[in-house]
C-alpha cells in the first residue's frame, strides 16, 4: 500500500473492520475498538502520508451514505448467494450474513462524501490478502448493477509460518510467526528453533548436496525482508551450493529481522494518540491528488 | 402515541424505516427519504409535543451507538431462528436478513446517546401494529443476553378494509379505505359505494329485523372516529332496531369522516419544511421528562 501511494500519488482509503472482529470473535465492541486503534498504529508507523490518507473503523464511522451503500449492495446479493460464496449455515448468527456488504462498500468513492464528493466516478483498487477475494467477487458482480465501476484488486499470497509452506501462521501458535512486538532475543530463538531449514541432515552431506532453497523458510523470509538483491543472491548461490550453512543463513536473517522490528518498534512508538486522531478524522483532503 | 405522549408525559421517539421500504419496494433510496419526510408531516400534524419528541429516519440515523446496538442484536440471532420468525427463503436478498436489527433496535435507550445518556436504563414501550409483533419478540428475546431491558408492548389491531372484516386494506385497491387525501367527494363515494352494511337487502326486512353491527363497518368505523359516545351508541341503538336505516349511518360516517379529513389537512397543510427538519434534528430533549 505504502509502495502504491509513493509511486501512483492516490489517495488511500484503510477500513479496519472492527465489527467483523466482533462478529467472528468472543470480544465485546470496546475492545475490537480497541484493537482497531492498536492496528492503525501498526498501519500509521508504516509512513503512510497523512494528506493523501484515511484510517476509519466500522463501529465509528458506518452510517449515512456508507449505509446507503451497504443496503444498496444487501438488496443484490440472495441468502443463496452468500451461502454459495461465503459458505453460511442456518446456525451461523445473521451478524455474519449482514457482514459482506460492509466490506464491499469501501469500493465506492461515494461512500466516502468528505473525500470524493462530486469524484464518484473514481475508479478504485484494493491491495489485499487473497482471503478476502469472496468478499471483492461479490463486490465485483454487484456493482455495475448499482451504477458502479467494479474494483480492482491485487491479492497477495500468505506469507508461509516459520514451520515451512505447508504450515499456517496461527496466532495459538506464537512459534509459527514473527511478531512485530518480539523482543531480538524471541526473534533468535524462533528463527533458529522453528524456522524451517532445506539444508541437509548433516554437514558432510550440505556440503556435498548443498540446500533445497524451495523449501527453505530462511531464504523465502530473506527475499521478502533483505532488501540487498546482491547480498541475497550470493546467499542463495553459497548456501544452495552448501558452501553456506542454515546456521549462517538464520543469523543473517534474525539479524535482518531484529532491525526491521527494532525499526517499526520505533516508528510505532512515535506514533501519537493524536496522529491516529489525525488520520482517522473524518475530513477532506485537499491535496489527495498532487 | 400522542395520547400516552400527553397522558404520561413521557418522550418519544418514532422511527421511519425508509431503509425497510427500499428493501421490500421497487423505489430508489431518495424516494423512500422522500416519503419518510411526508410521512414525518403526517405525524407531526398531529400534534406531537416537539420538546418531547424525536423522529429519525433510518438512511439518515443509522450510524454511532446505533449500529453497535443493531450488530449486538445481529450477533445474537441465528440464520434458522430468523427464518422461523419471518420466514426468509434462500431467494430473499441478504438485506431482508439483515433487517429485523434495524428495527429492534430503537428499544434501546443507549440508541439514541443525544437523548438518553446516563439514563440507558430507562424502559421502552412501543405502541405498533400488530404485524410488527415477530420483530419485538425477537427483541424481547435478546435484549437480557446484551444486558439490556425487554421493551413493552401496546399492540394495535388492523382496521379493517371497507369491504368488511375479511378484506385487507390493500395500497393495490384505493378503494378498500379512506385516506387522509380523499377529497369530500371521494369519501363520500367510497363509504356509499363501498362501506360493507350489515343492514338487512331491502327496508321492509331492515325495519323488521334491524342490521347486524358486528360485521357493519360504518358502525366499525364510528366507533373509532366519532367522538361523542352518547351519540354512538344511540346510533348503534336506533340501526340495531331498524329504525334506522344504512344510508343515513353512512351519511353521518362521511361527515364525520370529512371533517376528520379536512382537520388533518389544515394541520398538515401548517407544517413547514422548518418544523420537520426541527422534529428530526439529532438534538437533547432537556425537558423531556417535565
Amino acid at each position: 500500500c505504502r509502495y502504491l501511494q509513493d509511486a501512483f500519488k492516490v489517495p488511500l482509503v484503510i477500513q479496519l473492520t472492527d465489527d467483523e472482529k466482533f462478529l467472528w470473535k468472543n470480544l465485546t465492541i470496546e475492545e475490537c475498538q480497541r484493537l482497531a486503534r492498536e492496528n492503525a498504529k501498526d498501519i500509521i508507523a508504516c509512513g503512510f502520508d497523512i494528506s493523501k490518507t484515511f484510517i476509519f473503523n466500522d463501529f465509528d464511522y458506518v452510517g449515512g451514505a456508507f449505509y446507503r451503500n451497504m443496503v444498496q449492495v444487501a438488496k443484490r446479493v440472495t441468502y443463496n448467494q452468500a451461502v454459495g460464496i461465503f459458505g453460511f449455515t442456518g446456525e451461523d448468527h445473521i451478524g455474519k450474513v449482514s457482514f459482506p456488504p460492509v466490506q464491499a462498500v469501501p469500493s465506492f468513492p461515494s461512500s466516502f462524501p468528505h473525500l470524493f464528493k462530486g469524484k464518484e466516478n473514481l475508479r478504485c483498487l484494493i491491495p489485499c490478502a487473497i482471503d478476502q477475494d469472496p468478499y471483492f467477487r461479490m463486490t465485483r458482480d454487484v456493482a455495475p448493477r448499482i451504477g458502479y465501476h467494479k474494483p480492482a484488486l491485487i491479492e497477495s499470497l500468505f506469507f508461509p509460518a516459520l514451520q515451512g509452506e505447508t504450515g499456517k501462521m496461527s496466532a495459538s501458535d506464537p512459534n509459527s510467526a514473527i511478531y512485530v512486538t518480539d523482543s531480538a532475543k524471541d526473534i533468535k530463538n524462533k528463527v533458529n528453533r522453528y524456522a524451517f531449514s532445506g539444508g541437509q541432515d548433516s554437514i558432510e552431506k550440505h556440503r556435498q548436496l548443498g540446500a533445497n532453497l524451495e523449501v527453505d523458510i530462511p531464504i523465502k523470509y530473506l527475499s521478502f525482508f533483505l532488501e540487498d538483491d546482491a547480498e541475497l543472491e550470493h546467499i542463495k548461490k553459497e548456501y544452495g551450493a552448501g558452501r553456506m550453512l542454515t546456521g549462517e543463513v538464520k543469523q543473517r536473517l534474525v539479524q535482518v529481522l531484529t532491525e526491521l522490528v527494532e525499526r517499526h518498534r520505533t516508528a510505532r512508538a512515535n506514533v501519537t494518540e493524536e496522529m491516529v486522531d489525525a488520520f482517522m478524522a473524518v475530513r477532506p483532503l485537499p491535496h489527495m491528488f498532487d
